[in-house]
């Protein structure tokens, strides 16, 4: 098995927000070399995560986190000082972690998928991992 | 690395169901070989996602249909016009894919597990592409 | 592609708890070859999953756990006679595996990042099993 591995960062600049990352991806791979395998993707923060979901509205990035906040009781007598504790519940029901196939040096989506990093505890700066098997 | 790869289909009947694809996926890989190694099986859609739950009762499956929807906010003033929202915020909590180990030709599941197609915008026809990694 | 495989137990003394199995993990990768690579680990339960989240605070699970009972309907008129079916819905939310890359023998996880047990119908003997790619 060959491993290649690298990283890049983002700079979020909401509370709560969905970033697409697909093409920081695509870019990280272009400059690999990119055999069909498997890509793993980890997002290293713990109020934070990564998903996969529609990139063709917008407006269904807004909806998913607005629906996130919806169902994660804020107002809950959490005893986590720093006040993050609904960002931690969101991170844990989102995963820390994506496995994308690649055929021919693309990325294996759907038609309307696009990769999002997860931002809930806002703004950062945060970095995603990649490792591509082959 | 040897990969195989391969798709299947499937038909959904229901707006909101589980459907047990573990004989499908069984059916999949007997088809091919079957090594020692690794399932990793993707969900190209954005309004389902895969799941591994409980197969004997199928009280269960409606138990975690009836419950999501009970948590995700339907009545929510959403932006995205094709009243799907819901299905969206299902699909990332539920998750776009999972990893599952092989053994002597065999899915390494729990004795109570099985692998499930989450339909949360149905019915429509859906697909599963898997990949196997020895 | 080398596999290597393992199990480990864990007994869980709260209905719904999150136990740091970090340690745990660690112990089972030094007992064997530890190259570069991915860590993959299973749960094979219907009623419990895996997670990372911050281990820094344990106030912050905490807040998990009360967050997800909060979130999960307990109350809601489920089928299932065994009365676990928020357990089943919180094994959903939270996924059943996890991946983890490996560098140089060491999980690569962000600083303030575990890996958590998470118990949703306890207390009981847990079982979780990996395999490590290289």
């Amino acid at each position: 098995m060959d491993i290649l591995s690298g990283s890049f960062s983002l700079t979020t600049s909401g509370r709560i927000e969905l970033i697409d990352i697909t093409a920081k991806v695509e870019k990280s791979l272009k400059e690999n070399t990119c055999p069909d395998g498997l890509l793993y993707l980890f997002n290293p923060h713990t109020t934070a995560g990564l998903t996969i979901n529609e990139g063709a509205d917008p407006a269904v990035r807004q909806d998913i986190c607005d629906g996130l906040q919806a169902l994660v009781p804020a107002d809950y007598p959490f005893r986590h000082a720093e006040g993050n504790s609904p960002a931690h519940i969101m991170a844990t029901l989102c995963g820390s972690s994506l496995t994308i196939a690649m055929s021919e040096g693309r990325l294996v989506l759907g038609r309307w998928q696009r990769i999002f990093f997860s931002e809930f505890d806002g703004p950062r700066q945060r970095f995603v991992h990649w490792r591509l098997l082959s």
